[in-house]
């Protein structure tokens, strides 16, 4: 296990060295451990997805992808595709990017005889990677050159808060909302991170862990001080990911994120969204809403850590006490700067985002 | 060790059988375990406050009034009288409430021969408990009246949202939030609280805990779901507790009622704070600010629960990522619906207060 410090070489998904099966980082054993797993069957893709080894829009929609090559490979009939395709589905229903991934790899395998539906699968996996990192590459230079201009010539470093872990972790490489400042900090220019921590799950601490590996400062807090800090941080920008925006640019994305929108409207600090393309629903249309999902409570009534030697998870409110737990919100396109993808920066609105993918507006 | 289903009759904070020491509910058990410690010393006292056993205004108020009892006792010279004020000046700096105890029990005590000291201490003390019971029954009615007339003919239980504990923990008796919702369960009115758990410390499962005892229906969730619950909970009403208000109306309060403040003015939900006249700040001017406590870095990184069988804490977020744990912010006075006071409900204004404080305002 080596641990990664080489930011853009990274990779959260790889085929392994037989060729078929698939590896993953487990992000459940961080911030902690690096432990790299084995999948094999569409069930561990499954698992895998649902209990947030994999997470992140962008890397769901990658795993998705090879969950569906896994099961045409050990069964490739229409029957056997269509019931992994609803296997998948089911897993997690806010990220567009799932969704996506099994309809263009679905639908492709669909049309070709079954001998040729596996062989076809990995290589639109592997396309759907490559794409995820050369997307999150132009992310990260197009949000460079806007927070290069926040960052002006103060010399003091320039403050950037971010929610949930929009970094590599949550992508096959680079990242959406933390490509941006990797790019900065590779430049030389003094930055720091507030990191929010993100209850319930706390992907804050994958963002800290991995801002730590790159040697990024950063600071965490928890998610209430997001108002707090707007004031006395200092914050001169926020940039958060999304697990789907709507072609109107409202932003769906981890519960919480909402709130630090507000926060920053309060104070006139700048709010971006880094929107990968494949992240963007043209579909959703007016007051239609996307599903939200619910998890379960004992991730609002558990927390899970690193105790002295071993894995604890310790519970946090009384039992029986009932708890909710939405796992995202919908921060509205008027409370968003920009909208940050990687073929330039627009306002949330149908007509920045039509500017920018024109082909897409009918 | 009774549990207490009597939501009048309940006291925080005690005068022990004999007649001297102070028993207080050690908050840091619950919600396990409803856990009485006896207090002897003013050190102890100290260390109570600090380490959040006794917590909330209006009681950390009262306990360290009973602190300058104890330390009278022990040692009524003015020297030492001073180094006791000193002493518990310095373990909490946000709530107004603990400054205006030692200013009153303090400046009374000195004006009298050292031998009546100790007597008049615990005197003044008793008057400030039964004083801080008496302002919250007081605010139980005002606020029960704002409540009832939003929770109107709807037969649906009223849905209010709370941020903190600002129960009957977090006071002598009856909290100040929580006393008109109290107040309206006990008349019948169906009412549902959705309760933020309130990070670092956890407030939440305390707000839990004694809402589960007086069987009031709640429901747990993230601080980072209020935005999205502001939309889809449904919140009617927002009421919280302040540990410093302003005669302008701006709210101290702890860390992440600002971002309820603000998800609730986006979505045109009621804002209320409940404010007890000694939880008013006369002093601060203008752009003033009180100070907004630091406390411990672990509070972030670390959390401490109940495992299987005895306390545990784990680990959250990585070694060697720093935290920040601002402990309260401020929520402006623009945001705010009205405040509840003992005296009645006013807008969040040097105007509002002043009409309901005539004597206050010179």
């Amino acid at each position: 296990m080596s641990v990664p410090r080489d930011v853009a070489g990274w990779r959260s998904l790889r085929l392994a060295a037989d060729g078929w099966s698939v590896e993953i980082v487990d992000q459940t054993c961080l911030p902690d451990a690096l432990v790299w797993r084995r999948l094999e069957t569409l069930q561990e893709v499954a698992e895998a997805i649902t209990a947030m080894r994999v997470r992140g829009a962008p890397l769901i929609g990658a795993a998705a992808a090879y969950g569906l090559a896994l099961a045409a490979r050990a069964d490739p009939s229409t029957t056997g595709l269509e019931r992994a395709e609803n296997r998948l589905r089911a897993t997690r229903p806010t990220a567009v990017n799932l969704a996506a991934a099994l309809e263009r790899v679905g639908g492709t395998l669909r049309a070709l005889p079954e001998a040729e539906r596996a062989g076809t699968a990995y290589a639109l996996a592997a396309a759907i990677c490559e794409e995820d990192v050369a997307i999150n590459r132009a992310i990260g230079e197009r949000g460079a050159v806007v927070l290069r201009a926040l960052a002006g010539s103060r010399g003091r470093p320039l403050h950037v808060l971010t929610h949930c872990n929009a970094g590599r972790l949550a992508t096959v490489g680079w990242g959406t909302a933390l490509a941006p400042i990797y790019r900065l900090h590779a430049d030389g220019v003094p930055v720091h991170v507030w990191v929010t921590e993100t209850r319930p799950r706390l992907q804050g601490a994958l963002t800290a862990w991995e801002l730590a590996e790159a040697q990024v400062p950063h600071t965490v807090v928890v998610d209430g001080a997001a108002g707090h800090l707007m004031e006395h941080g200092p914050v001169h920008v926020c940039i958060v990911g999304t697990d789907r925006t709507t072609a109107q640019g409202d932003v769906y994305n981890k519960i919480g994120t909402y709130p630090v929108a507000l926060a920053a409207r309060d104070h006139d600090v700048p709010f971006y969204v880094a929107v990968p393309g494949p992240s963007i629903d043209w579909r959703l249309a007016g007051a239609q809403r996307a599903p939200i999902e619910e998890r379960d409570q004992r991730e609002v009534t558990h927390v899970t850590g690193a105790a002295a030697a071993a894995g604890a998870t310790v519970r946090i409110h009384p039992e029986g006490s009932p708890a909710l737990n939405p796992g995202f919100d919908v921060t509205p396109a008027r409370l968003v700067t920009g909208l940050i993808t990687e073929r330039g920066v627009c306002p949330a609105s149908r007509q920045g985002l039509a500017s920018l993918y024109p082909e897409m507006v009918t």
